[in-house]
């Protein structure tokens, strides 16, 4: 049977990330290159307790079809947090899902959208379904460059996505002012904004910045997470939309799964409503600001001169760039024939990317570990730098 | 803020049920509207304890993120049921997502879509965001005319969506021949055959007729749901597709929610693989049935002359045609305030459908109700046929 496939199916490639976590399977391979939380990272102990208490007390529910909006007390649960009404509150099966459900309702083929530079591959992946023209918007260390987002950059734009705290690749936090400037140039132009926010909680000094939603609540479609806070195989995620597209979103739910799964949902609820979120996060933070301190300091003592790095104060990744003339994508190969692994940074560009820049996930990875596949790395790319052309080649 | 709305999320209402449900929230309402399965169907013991070896033995893996094809254990375990290789199987987030996924993968604006008349609201929606063209094929009451089927109509087309067993809204189950002759004519005609099978495992009389996938198993993809069987709040369904369409269904799949939860996933498996499916769904089946019979009989006692309605031998509603001259959507507010529910035909038609008919969901309410209910129905559609204007009034 000849299967005619949509046109926006004949452009789908599998993600880049993805084929590499295939690669990086053999358990000898110390990846940096999966985003996977550390498993120590779940509260397991108080999900199991949970459980007994959703099957115990609440199966009719759990086990029964439910509202396309989510849970209501999980709804509430999200609002309070956020100081927004839980009618503005939709729960997605992940925030990918949410991701999915913008491209439904925003873009139309051809419509410009507007991503930072490099930005988070699975909104990428999750928008191209639905055809845009990507534009990238000129960054800094801290964000989209304001002046960047011209008039004829917004013209017709049906929103940028940015994620403001611990980005995806970069693990880079926009600071007050930056945000400040973001959504009141964006407010000029008549630009919506959808903020992404898997990492906002992971934040090793403790300090909340404010949400650009909160800046700007009529203008921002705001993205949240429990993927990295409680566990992600329980694939929930969360909006918050101003009310005059909430409504479409959840059109666009309905007809898509119609509700995340009940079971997962009042998991999750039994699990924080007695605050337990709080005091976890508490040991999550320490966990990874522990495995980020780790590997600043392996990449001190590994890398060779030339390679730079930054130093995040949250979240999961650190982006490295390679001195001019190395490429981190056909580095790959040899990494890994040397069992270690990263993702190249130019799957994280709209457009081309500099081909010298990759992305280490420090979560996954034990401690004594990455101290290991860091040093791995850094003698790889010692050896790219001298000349040893036997350095690209698998091992 | 103004959202510039894309084409397809401009023309997203709200399903008719989503809104009829609503109104019957009031216990007071006996509702044959939703599909919502009897809660006496759900195997809450053993799912509870299914959920404590989960927790108990593989915490880590039901809550860390999975493969997007699914839990392995649990695709085999499809595999084997359907007979075929697990590497043609794909775990949903329930079956409502499979066809977003199949509407992604195939669908282009314009694209002629061919439905059954009538054919399952849910499908219509889940395929409008792509914006097809549908067309209705001409059906009896065995499902889908061969002939109806022309080189004509089957031009261009992308798929023809069909459900063999106990169709959503009309109850009826495709006989072998019909099959046959089907998915023949089909091949011929180089069309893709969808067959969406929620309901194939509550056949009362236990007859399991060949699946239209066992017929053609190139040219047609299958889906299969555990809502039905084990209960909906898992939100698990899944798909067996042809090799030559499964990759780019999953790279649809990754973009849309990365994977569906994995603790519904290992619950799911928990609770099926030691073989209680078949001796669960016995009772399921006989649940059912006794529902069915009770329904039946009470339109019998209750229903004014001229009103027909055909006899399910599985699955979940019965389809009723009431005489020329009434009109179903228009009578639902009375019957609304006379504290019993239906859904209207005509939401089920890709077009214009006859006004004169309703579906009645038998599996929701207790006998005892269902009694009451059609007793309230019967009256009032006999007072409208008796020219009574006021019985087409809120009571």
């Amino acid at each position: 049977m000849n299967f005619i496939l949509a046109r926006r199916a004949r452009a789908l490639t599998s993600s880049a990330i993805r084929e590499i976590l295939k690669v990086t399977e053999r358990p000898e391979v110390i990846s940096f290159a999966g985003g996977l939380p550390s498993p120590q990272s779940f509260p397991v102990d108080e999900i199991a307790r949970a459980s007994v208490r959703v099957f115990g007390r609440q199966a009719a529910t759990a086990l029964q079809y439910g509202p396309t909006e989510g849970y209501a007390p999980l709804r509430e649960w999200v609002a309070a947090r956020h100081g927004v009404d839980a009618a503005q509150v939709m729960i997605t099966t992940g925030s990918q899902q949410a991701l999915d459900l913008l491209g439904k309702v925003l873009i139309d083929a051809g419509s410009p959208v507007l991503v930072e530079t490099p930005t988070y591959l699975g909104a990428l992946q999750a928008f191209a379904l639905y055809e845009p023209v990507f534009c990238a918007v000129d960054c800094d260390a801290d964000g989209p460059l304001p002046q960047a987002l011209s008039a004829g950059l917004a013209a017709g734009a049906r929103f940028i996505y940015v994620q403001p705290n611990f980005q995806n690749p970069t693990g880079r936090r926009m600071p007050l002012a930056r945000r400040q400037e973001l959504v009141a140039r964006a407010a000029a132009l008549g630009l919506p904004v959808v903020e992404d926010d898997p990492y906002g909680e992971l934040a090793y000094d403790g300090e909340h910045l404010p949400s650009l939603r909160s800046l700007a609540p009529n203008g921002v479609v705001y993205l949240g997470s429990f993927s990295k806070v409680l566990a992600p195989g329980l694939r929930l995620g969360y909006l918050i939309a101003p009310p005059a597209l909430f409504g479409k979103l959840v059109q666009a739910k309905q007809a898509s799964d119609l509700h995340t799964p009940s079971v997962a949902q009042l998991l999750a609820w039994e699990t924080v409503r007695d605050g337990l979120l709080d005091t976890h996060l508490d040991s999550v933070r320490a966990l990874y600001a522990g495995q980020c301190a780790a590997m600043l300091g392996a990449l001190e003592r590994h890398m060779p001169a030339g390679v730079s790095w930054n130093r995040p104060q949250g979240g999961m990744f650190i982006w490295l760039t390679l001195p001019a003339g190395l490429d981190a994508g056909a580095l790959l190969d040899a990494a890994v024939a040397r069992n270690v692994a990263y993702v190249p940074g130019a799957a994280f560009y709209a457009g081309e990317g500099p081909v010298n820049t990759l992305r280490l996930a420090f979560v996954t990875v034990p401690q004594a570990l990455i101290e290991e596949g860091v040093a791995r790395l850094g003698a790889l790319f010692a050896a790219a730098l001298a000349g040893d052309t036997a350095a690209s080649l698998p091992a």
